[in-house]
């Protein structure tokens, strides 16, 4: 809990050596379920975060097939969710891809659908291949293309399904599952009906909110997030295209833009934010750390990320995490196309409680050594 | 001040007669810069609004020709603006268009650029016909097309050009002229150097801020106006036709979307606010009537509007305004294809001020009986 | 509407001269409900707002007879308020005591009541004497004590009257009744009972909301002002005897605080704030000037004003108004004891709208010179 | 992770049995660093929050000796801060008093300080006996009375210490630490100076912001928390008086008011909030639950509550917890006197977040069967 620079024998941080006497009144003070917080003090009050969680890949080349494998394996209905979830090694207990972040792929095949439930938890999905997926959040149907990103938001009945003459579908799911267990606030309920009907007309949440500078005049929206539940890829492309035209983008991610609600140009949902970068040809980033968790999924290229000092080489589906106050930066290695990451993050939870902080490596010009 | 259904010789309203004595005690009063408040009450609180303005049509067919004609009689340095305003009949004492709204016609020709200035009035532009036409504003230089709307918040240095190889080109200028007047808040300068110069890319700001569902993930901006400055007529059509899909519209306006800042949902500046609506073939929508101003430009197709029992028609470039707690209502006449209005309204101010007020008409099936 | 600073015959000014031609083509224009910009540019775009109210003082010593007068004169059921307004010489027309707003001296006398109605535009009230003096707003029924500030936020029922065993009551009413008819936003009922029936107990509002950093846990409160009615004179003049222990104060205005919405922290009303401000023995403070209407009633001592280098001798009870963008700076001639202003103003109109503008006369050490 | 009402063999919920196909699944996928999400959905996505947390009763007869104790057992400047904090039974590994709140007791003799330090994580202190004590918050010195209500907002440079002329001193420390350092987010830093050297008048904090509906004109506060860093017992306690006349209260805490940032109506700081209530004499609240830990300290009075059926009896100066969604009532056993309750919680966590829930006991009139 100690770093280089600062040492715990000094004024301000707890020094109190054992002896007898204290060790007699500290089994007198655990008696009555309580401690000497100079005990502890050092621990629970650390200098700065140490990572809990392990940067982790995971190769779409070695997940698709396991993902698919388990079609014939379980049934929707019987899994609940057809997903494969990924597990950090240091986050087992918690079920956890990065810190209190979730995330999954599921995989869905034509005519089949998955019944709708509601959770405490919010959701959001980045597609990854597939044709003739749809979701529909709390009555709302979307049709769902390849690296559309698509919300799901804390409360809302979601359900997801293929259409008969569609295709094998699959996605990254993120939630916030972890965290909402951790705080010891999630509920489930399973729709009365299994499955939602509804007479709102198909993609009627994109082709009312998905303008650019645009809100219908007579909303009503007054919800704590994103009326617009889908950010379509094409899109969201030409915008990193056309932002690319007038920006040198961030020092440590290139050209990036993140999603928002427009109703308040906040973020999407309340607990987890959302971001598409693009990298130029041969951009290669300067390294940052900050709180928060990232998981990103590569939609487009390849390149590689170094995650405190250990290089992740990733391509298009591959998906890694950040983990808290861990230094990163990012390159793209092609020399003629630009690479795009899709990442998603609870960054939204360390704003509101106060918890965001960064800081930028100054050494090296901005890189880190790659650990050989 | 009093309308049909309540008199003013009712408990609660001021009922006093004059007499000698009275009258005596009026003159003392007058003398002390005073007066008895029985007297004017009940003109000063009327039991609802009685509009001041005119409605008013301007047609393109009358005013085109008269704005041309100015571009031999003044240079844009003699003029600092060569614009044709239109004067409400019943304001012509504080210049304006329509309550406390000004509106004119502005037209420069190929090669011609007009000096920076700013002021505390806000300004907005929809662009008529032209090409090469630009308008920079604060540094961010943006090229104008056709049915575009530009904002030139409060405050900021502006200037508009004509490109030597463009054609000339006309717009409609919408200010808050009157009110910032009214408030006795207008100030006024010209930019030291007559004209900016300017590092930053052309069309920054709407290849910034135009997409939709997503902002740049550093953005800055802390100016209590959008920082997108232009919104372009093709994606607003296209947004408009994506609604239609998936909306009955409003009963007053049909299919309508706001111009918002795409950094709040807000209004995208401070007094006034800007939408664009569609009316299907045919369409014929219901009266109601509301506080504040609305100024409107045809930007496609014809039809009319009743405006409190007069019709007015219109088709592509005409402008007319609607009168405060006027009931209005409009028509597409056109079987086979949409209409559209743009129009420009002071409801922010309306709505900050908590003086929004709307009513429905009941009568009628909500249409107005026309005048003959 | 120019100044000694600045010309109107500079590169960006209209400097257009006469011409038979151009007469001819105005000649055109007005036919057609239009004219030229630049006939009228400079004058509707002034360098800086040129002040159209009078500063003025109503003395007590003048105004409390010919109020007192009142009583036998009219009777309240009668005037529907008896009310002597100060008519400022520069706004007869709109009946405004400064600006857009009204403001008067009301009185009643024990057993009297006023009935009740509602109204679009905001009032306040600030206690002058009396005793046994009540409002009742929305049905919150409010004892009123001398040096009490009360709101009335527009939209509520509100009524008046003084207890049988009370005593003739005044005090100063604040509307902005003429920036709402300006506005065409006027609306006015009469209570269809003429007075409120309530059962919620006598001075809910201040026994709920007037506690200093607590609020209920419980309130459901959703109204655009302020939950607490009423600002009592003992509380906020020890508040100010506190802040002046730990403040050098404004130099502009000495110990000043303003009233808030507990709520929010911000303005109790939509259009109106209200201060009071506490001048130290001898105090004298540098002058500045800003855009919106102030209207002041001095609480307690005497001292004078300079406005526009017009020097005003008050004391207390008396009644001044400081017009836009006019010099003003405050004097407390006592050298024992401090003297309060209250005063109230249309600020938050002026900030909302993006209409307040301030500046610090640099000049003479911040003091005007005082006109002979 | 279930409960009576809902068995897990229902549609919507994981019911895949192990067979050999799918174990040799599972073990291919956790080679992968994941598994097979039907394998822990039903434990990670629980019908409802099952309470981590054990109600515990901390007694001030107990606790105060172990306290004081500690000052012939470790000094100030060795401790850091000597602090006995409560350890709830079910959060050793935290070091947690409830959920993810810490919380403790801190005793220093006159003459004693303990110096500046800063930390993510946010504090509070609830004064419970003593004279002379005072706290300095990022240079802001406030002496500190017994049943005070104090905050250290997040980032702060705080220090505390008792007059040489003072008393031994006592109070409750209340901090988010978990919470931070589950987030990954603490940071520690020791001030360079040790102590903080401040010109700022004594007590400028509470003189300047802890007046009813009042706060200085002139105030550029721009922090994400309260100005005001304390609330005093006399007017917090006259606060329930005064609101007690008017109110029935809430069926659940009796008259319940909560400390509010004064410029926001909002908490007083971003992760965590308090209350203080009153219990009329023999009053007994209904029984509700809801997510959010809430630690209580008994300010005034006796009486007992009961959590999830277990009765906790208390009085003054005992320190009790409510575990996330456990029922909770309370009852104040005097006839003749009130009882208050001093209480912080994490519920700003939990709405921030969109996870508060709430839900009222609707058997036996609200109140649980008492576990014998």
């Amino acid at each position: 809990m100690t770093n280089a620079a600062h040492g715990d024998d000094i004024l301000g941080r707890a020094r109190v050596a054992d002896n007898a006497e204290l060790n007699s009144y500290y089994e007198d003070l655990a008696k009555l379920d309580t401690g000497a917080l100079w005990t502890i003090a050092n621990s629970i009050e650390p200098w700065e975060p140490t990572p809990v969680s392990d940067p982790v890949l995971w190769r779409n080349s070695d997940l698709r097939e396991q993902v698919l494998r388990a079609i014939n394996l379980v049934r929707p209905e019987d899994a609940g969710r057809r997903v494969v979830y990924l597990r950090n090694p240091k986050r087992k207990d918690v079920s956890a891809c990065c810190g209190w972040l979730f995330s999954g792929i599921q995989v869905m095949k034509p005519g089949e659908r998955a019944g709708a439930h509601k959770h405490a938890a919010t959701a959001l999905r980045f597609i990854m291949e597939g044709a003739g997926a749809y979701t529909i959040v709390d009555g709302h149907k979307i049709g769902l293309g390849a690296r559309d990103f698509v919300i799901t938001p804390n409360g809302t009945w979601h359900e997801h399904g293929i259409a008969e003459d569609g295709e094998t579908s699959m996605w990254q799911d993120g939630l916030d599952i972890p965290l909402t267990n951790a705080l010891e606030a999630n509920f489930y309920a399973v729709h009365p009906n299994d499955y939602q009907t509804t007479n709102l007309p198909v993609n009627d949440s994109p082709l009312t909110y998905g303008a650019p500078g645009l809100l219908p005049l007579m909303d009503k929206w007054d919800k704590p997030y994103s009326p617009l539940f889908q950010y379509r890829w094409d899109p969201t492309y030409e915008a990193l295209l056309n932002y690319a035209k007038v920006t040198d983008g961030s020092p440590y991610d290139g050209v990036i833009m993140r999603y928002t609600n427009p109703h308040t140009g906040g973020e999407p949902m309340l607990t987890m934010g959302a971001t598409m970068q693009l990298l130029r040809p041969s951009e290669h980033t300067k390294a940052h750390r900050h709180t928060g968790n990232i998981i990103y999924q590569v939609a487009k290229g390849e390149g590689y990320s170094v995650i405190n000092g250990k290089r992740i080489d990733w391509k298009e589906k591959d998906i890694f995490c950040v983990p808290p106050w861990m230094w990163h930066e990012h390159c793209n290695t092609a020399t003629g196309d630009d690479a795009c990451l899709f990442s998603f993050n609870d960054l939204p939870t360390m704003h509101k409680l106060g918890f965001y902080a960064e800081q930028a490596l100054e050494e090296n010009d901005g890189h880190q050594i790659v650990e050989k």
